[in-house]
């Protein structure tokens, strides 16, 4: 990490200025003091954690990585423990429990105050990758009888304990949620205005088991600071701030970037996951991709007769396999991409398909004309090198033609089916544009130069 | 779009209940009208355009694309598009005029009020992918020795046409950037409080030439609602809010994905783009990838010796090349990642370096046990075919090897030349991984089974 300097810090501390080294790090943000503490050893790390002001040191234990917290949960007193735990958010305290061992859950669990564990033990309950994983209970409700004053004395009494006070909630008596209503536009009206007069019916919202990729793309869409999170029945139960939205944006484009790349996505950054973790999440998709080449080498083996008579048949396989499996996976990352982003949908299916093909014809020609120059220049035009050059001009279209219908065409089919489009990823299109553009090639080739 | 239903405002349209179509609108989010807007005619695009009311209809305008708001200009009359551009932000009306055609842009400054020209030609003149492109000049500003009451004076008076009111600014005489202040602070404390012993001094700010990636991962890692930015001699020039931080970041993992499938980024929506436009940005890569994998071509010619002693090596070529790329692919990802996240730097090489090749340690061991019984299963166990299982066993190790080493190490050599490290994104990787796998295999084959 660039963002601060971190041995001024460790000399402050090896040169045991506490003093000073605590009031540097007070002028911190919490995040880098963090990863400061994380430079340290154990016995440092709980030392300089000691040396914090208490508020402080909540905040800053929350951006700690798991390892760390574990180091400092163990190394705390009950009142320690409880002191932090108390001030941290609902839904960082659930976010924790689950990477925690057992032993440290139930210690975490015993020394919360008993509002905060219902809160997280309900968050707990929802699906992993649903909205009400990642909301947070900690909000500011109001009713819509109140006035803009006395709206405004409600968050002055409840405001340091929320997450965000800058969009309020207004519920009814059955904690409905009826409207929202941004702080700003209290600011701008009169104190005696109401609530109700000012919110907005109808606000966007999600359903707790709403998946959280839905929850993302509202943010994005609606430009939200928070977006309310109900149950079926249209109950307020918590929200998700943007920040907490952001962290999730992040999580899901290092899942589909994970995926284009065949890989099982990383739950914790590169250097932190172990060597064995990332071998697993990588070996299922090489196996799998390993198996379905060997598809294509069965294809090969098919023509042996062709490749015996005319060995330099064999020098441009890797020249077809690559091409088709490079305009596949173009054609199937925009898709993917844009099926992610809700940019296209099914029904536009034929749209895309009239597209891709009309993209293929224009770049087929252009690969054609050049490599048929490159061939021609290389080995020079006799009648059979022309053949040759026309067989390979007859493979290259055909190969890209088809490497862009499927790259379009399987990642659509996947979500059609309930599957995620990213497993028709890159490489996997790859894999099956090599063995068609094989099986073309040679087709091409024994009927062209008729070699079967 | 699934996120509202356009077919019943077609049908009010359609049956010219234009009270109730108005109403509707009304009720919905500006993306959502603009969406419908798009759908429709020139003619009816501007007819309901006229429908809405005034301060709503510059807020829909702002998120529709450059070709309706093309069609909305010329039809305008200077009065109409007056009041639209005046209620727009400054970065937004740049935004804008970066796309239009240079009479459009013409018309549009000479009806924008001179304030918000000025602040428009100053946004105009920041490099693109900079901080200062993608800021607002909107903020609200307070002076240190402001009371927390007056401060809200100051935010009631001017806070309306102001981005966000929730962060404010702290500047002194010479406009110089001194604190930031929370208006939850505020609302927290007493009035009588002054805003310079409540703010935050020192804040995380950024430079306007800064590089607006940079600008993402400060959103990302201090979970702000805002950052300031400013000059060269920290004097506040603009601030970039929360919702334009996120449309950069949707627009840098396109970009992200666009490279890693060898494709230059696209600007617009994959539909909105023609046909051409995708073809330009899919071939120079398509080009210089069938290019190199000449070379790998190439190479295979010098061994026709081995493959026409045994053609059957022929057909593990795909196998070898794919699985080779695929690794490769799988550690550039990580590693370009971990690169644009900050999360690894240079300085981390040889930790990488390590980390990679215990990786592929552990994946060789499996993918050549799983190889070989694959083999020795499909072509029984002759002491001919253990040989071949022999060289498949030494090539895939090597290659596992090798493609994991180019696969970290390019993409960070690139950025140390301080070239981009998505240049070195799985397509080139996976040619440069082909070219050498297949070198390693014909040389270990013609040696173990000696053939040359």
């Amino acid at each position: 990490m660039e963002f601060m300097q971190i041995e001024p810090l460790k000399t402050l501390l090896a040169n045991k200025q506490y003093g000073t080294l605590r009031t540097a790090l007070i002028d911190l943000e919490p995040i880098d003091v963090s990863d400061f503490l994380t430079e340290l050893s154990d016995d440092e790390l709980v030392f300089v954690f000691r040396l914090l002001p208490k508020d402080l040191a909540a905040e800053i234990f929350v951006e700690m990585d798991t390892k760390s917290q574990e180091t400092l949960i163990s190394a705390f007193s009950d009142r320690e423990l409880h002191s932090v735990i108390n001030e941290l958010f609902a839904d960082d305290v659930a976010d924790m429990l689950e990477e925690m061992p057992a032993n440290v859950v139930r210690r975490i669990i015993r020394n919360a105050d008993s509002s905060l564990r219902q809160s997280v033990n309900e968050l707990l309950c929802y699906p992993h990758d649903s909205a009400g994983s990642v909301m947070t209970t900690e909000f500011v409700d109001l009713s819509a009888d109140m006035t803009v004053a006395e709206a405004f004395e409600h968050i002055r009494a409840t405001g340091p304990d929320k997450e965000t006070v800058y969009t309020c909630y207004i519920i009814d008596d059955n904690r409905h949620l009826i409207g929202v209503i941004d702080v700003r536009t209290m600011l701008l009206a009169e104190p005696q205005q109401t609530v109700g007069e000012l919110m907005i019916d109808n606000p966007i919202f999600a359903l707790t088991i709403e998946e959280r990729a839905s929850v993302v793309r509202k943010f994005e869409r609606y430009d939200l600071l928070a977006l309310p999170v109900t149950d079926g029945e249209q109950r307020l139960i918590g929200i998700v701030t943007v920040d907490d939205a952001i962290d999730v944006m992040q999580e899901e484009t290092n899942e589909d970037f994970a995926k284009m790349a065949a890989m099982a996505p990383a739950e914790a950054p590169y250097l932190a996951t172990p060597v064995f973790t990332h071998a697993r999440n990588r070996i299922l998709w090489l196996l799998i991709l390993m198996l379905s080449a060997t598809f294509t080498g069965l294809l090969i083996t098919r023509y042996e007769t062709a490749f015996e008579a005319i060995p330099m048949l064999v020098s441009f396989i890797p020249m077809l396999m690559d091409t088709g499996g490079n305009c596949g996976a173009q054609s199937s990352t925009m898709v993917i991409r844009a099926l992610a982003t809700d940019e296209i949908v099914f029904r536009d299916y034929f749209r895309v398909l009239f597209k891709e093909l009309r993209i293929s014809l224009c770049i087929s020609v252009v690969l054609v004309v050049v490599n048929t120059a490159r061939v021609l220049l290389m080995y020079g035009a006799d009648s059979q090198m022309l053949k040759i050059a026309l067989v390979l001009g007859i493979t290259l279209a055909c190969a890209v033609m088809m490497a862009k219908i499927l790259g379009c065409s399987l990642p659509m089919l996947a979500k059609r089916c309930g599957l995620d489009p990213a497993i028709m990823a890159s490489p996997l299109i790859t894999t099956i544009v090599d063995a068609c553009s094989v099986l073309i090639y040679f087709n091409v080739a024994s009927t062209v130069l008729s070699l079967s």
